[in-house]
């Protein structure tokens, strides 16, 4: 039964490395919403500090993972955003 | 304590509803990551069923609601993928 948890959190968290991936070579995030991302790594922080506070390592783990994947795609969206917004300015 | 998993199970899964939203308006998916969304539907659905087997009505309805909204936006990637790949085939 355990197994069915760790599999369920092995590919939520690892669901975002495509994401991020995906991001990483286009350089495009125009499509990518970002209020979902603002409030995903919010609630995943807190489940960081969920997880400490109950002491469950595999919530804090799972999680942490997917801080760091979920806030690069924010951080992507935020430079990326700007980046493009910039050349829309200059126009062609 | 239990009140900081609530919010951030909220958080975590209220976040997908400004994607769908994004998503739905401008009907352009070509910066979402289908694989994410397919690794993430697999996810949650085995969240799901983890829910069930624990017994934890919490795990299940957030999952359940994760669900929903992100088979949402894995929905739209699919249809509007393809009908963004049939204009590009047609040309100007």
């Amino acid at each position: 039964m355990e197994l069915i948890g760790i599999v369920a959190g092995f590919c939520t968290t690892a669901s975002f490395v495509p994401q991020v991936v995906h991001t990483w070579r286009t350089k495009s995030v125009a499509d990518i919403s970002l209020r979902m991302y603002l409030m995903l790594c919010l609630g995943v922080a807190l489940w960081i500090v969920y997880g400490i506070l109950i002491g469950s390592l595999s919530v804090l783990l799972a999680n942490l993972a997917t801080f760091v994947l979920a806030a690069s795609v924010l951080g992507m969206k935020l430079r990326y955003g700007r980046l493009s917004r910039k050349r829309d300015k200059r126009g062609p």
